[in-house]
């Protein structure tokens, strides 16, 4: 029988609440459709953690996540005790890096039961992916500061972008398209402005499609490619982004689908040299945490696509499935959603769906 | 009398177009309201200019502008031609910092007439300003390029901030938001993930609202704020943001409210040391240039803040109240509005409402 590894990592706030429904839905996918999952949780990469041991994990990481199949991963981040660019600097952003998950994908999808903030969409309309780059870019940790605590104070930070992550972050938003009816690749730049890196990433997107002859593609500005996802969402059907774009774009694109709370993502390394990460788009949300309320639908769908990753296409679509029956239900879904169940509720109406 | 010196640089596409109807409301607003303009029209900032002469302005720029009280600016590039890096920081992006226009001010506001893209949004729902940065941060021409056209091939860009130019748009916007009802300032950071000048920036908000008891303030990384301004943009008061997250803002937020096509700005010296600019939010548009049907209401109420500058608030506020009479009218607004004029008629009947 076909088993998989996975080392789930809850974090912190609501990424404790929404995890055990994750982990539910997993269990009850493998039983239904003859997988196992052999877990293993891990009490890092969480404030808790930093509170004791100051860092928010321990020296040995590495070795204690060994060489799972996948990472199930919660939320990180409680700023009231840990500034947030140390937690998550300590957490995700190391994962991302050392696990070379170069790919950041998130779908944009309009689902039944969640009310859209647009005019005149239905389910249907939007239905597209974000595909960010996950590793280099605007996210660096190169610069710092002149004349600190002056009047002269400098501080500089360096966006670095390499051909080596350009190009393979490119060529999977191609392969995608090339999968999909409309073909089509839309990049993100800014090449007006941002004069040194974003014409460089122009040209490298046009190299790229002299690959791709059946892939058409075209650019906009960020900003005006925000306005764009707002007045026109049906255009898209697979967007490239640079680290900062990217991570503008995938939180924008959920909520113009109607929250980020149901969104999902995938941290993948496509090479498969170290386990993909999957995890919600929304944070640990501390204004909600404790309360039994958050939406585990972002964990929920993080599953599914984790299950497609690991090459189970069957019990990720039947997710998917349950997760659509249950959010057209306003008895089932979470108060978010104007609707009636709690996190434990939603989370068992999807496993019961399935 | 009271007379005002105007440099008119019309530049490229649709500029060429919307700039007659901004000069003639500004003229009929003069007659009305007992001041009188003087004009200077420049031909370079464009790429026609590029064209005869390999690049955008003469060097002598500074002296053939002189010193007028301000500049009525219309839209610049052409891609065909001349590449938008090159087009744009060889003019917009060069006034901004000679003149040390270190403000750019946006408003997002929901207008009569235009139809809103986000559901159950009444004009008079969303009115609030985006304040950016405009002269240094992300938009940097430090860095370059290592091994380049190779596969190791690595480019980097600075942005580089100061406690200068941090501090005095931060102090902009706080004195703003002092004047307004609701007195609230909304901080863009990303200081989760761009972690070396954003936590900077967000220590240089709490030093600054120190001076402001009367006036509150939050923060929002900008992913999730661009989710918020979908979500909920009746929230927003003043919105203070580095210069290309205030790029991406000021393009996202009058998206919500229906439309670039209407949105104006202006980049601003607020020391008064050199001219401020006034512009549409909108570029030259190629795709529709020539054509005689560009919406001209960015431009005209790009005149209504450039007399609202000059100190001629009386004047200013009636053209705002003559935009929202016809943009209230079918027959008189643009195509894009789903109206029935062209250009010139639509600028006409502003002027006449007048
Ligand atoms: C044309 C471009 C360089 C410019 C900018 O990014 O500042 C424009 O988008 C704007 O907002 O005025
Ligand atoms: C928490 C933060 C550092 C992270 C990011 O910016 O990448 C998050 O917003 C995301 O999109 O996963």
């Amino acid at each position: 029988a076909r088993n998989y590894s996975i080392s789930v990592i809850p974090g912190d706030g609501i990424g404790k609440e929404v995890m055990p429904e994750g982990v539910r839905v997993l269990e009850r996918a493998a039983s239904l459709y003859g997988f196992s999952i052999e877990q293993t949780w891990q009490d890092f990469a969480c404030c808790d953690y930093y509170a004791r041991h100051g860092q928010m994990m321990p020296d040995d990481w590495k070795e204690r996540i060994g060489q799972p199949d996948a990472i199930f991963f919660g939320a990180v981040g409680w700023p009231d005790t840990v500034p947030d660019h140390v937690s998550l600097w300590g957490s995700l952003l190391q994962f991302r890096r050392e696990y070379d998950q170069y790919v950041n994908l998130r779908p944009v999808r309009l689902m039944p039961g969640v009310p859209c903030p647009l005019v005149g969409r239905e389910p249907g309309d939007i239905d597209f992916w974000v595909v960010r780059e996950n590793t280099e870019g605007e996210y660096s940790s190169v610069g710092g500061k002149m004349f600190p605590g002056t009047p002269r104070e400098v501080v500089i930070q360096e966006t670095v972008m390499t051909r080596h992550g350009t190009d393979r972050v490119l060529r999977y938003a191609f392969d995608l398209a090339a999968t999909r009816d409309r073909k089509h690749v839309t990049s993100a730049t800014k090449s007006n402005g941002i004069a040194i890196t974003m014409p460089w990433w122009d040209e490298r997107v046009e190299e790229m499609a002299k690959n791709y002859p059946t892939v058409t593609h075209d650019k906009y500005h960020i900003d005006i490619l925000t306005a764009q996802f707002v007045l026109n969402p049906d255009r898209f059907d697979v967007v490239v982004a640079s680290n900062l774009f990217g991570d503008i774009l995938s939180d924008l694109g959920p909520a113009c689908t109607g929250t980020i709370g149901v969104a999902p993502s995938g941290n993948i390394n496509p090479d498969r040299t170290a386990p993909s990460l999957f995890e919600p788009v929304h944070g640990s949300a501390p204004d909600i945490a404790g309360k039994g309320i958050a939406n585990p639908v972002g964990q929920i769908w993080s599953a599914a696509m984790m299950l497609e990753h690991l090459g189970e296409a069957d019990a990720a679509a039947a997710i998917m499935r349950a997760v659509e029956t249950v959010l057209a239900e306003p008895g089932l879904r979470t108060g978010d959603l104007k609707g009636k169940a709690n996190t434990e509720q939603c989370g068992k109406a999807i496993a019961d769906a399935l």
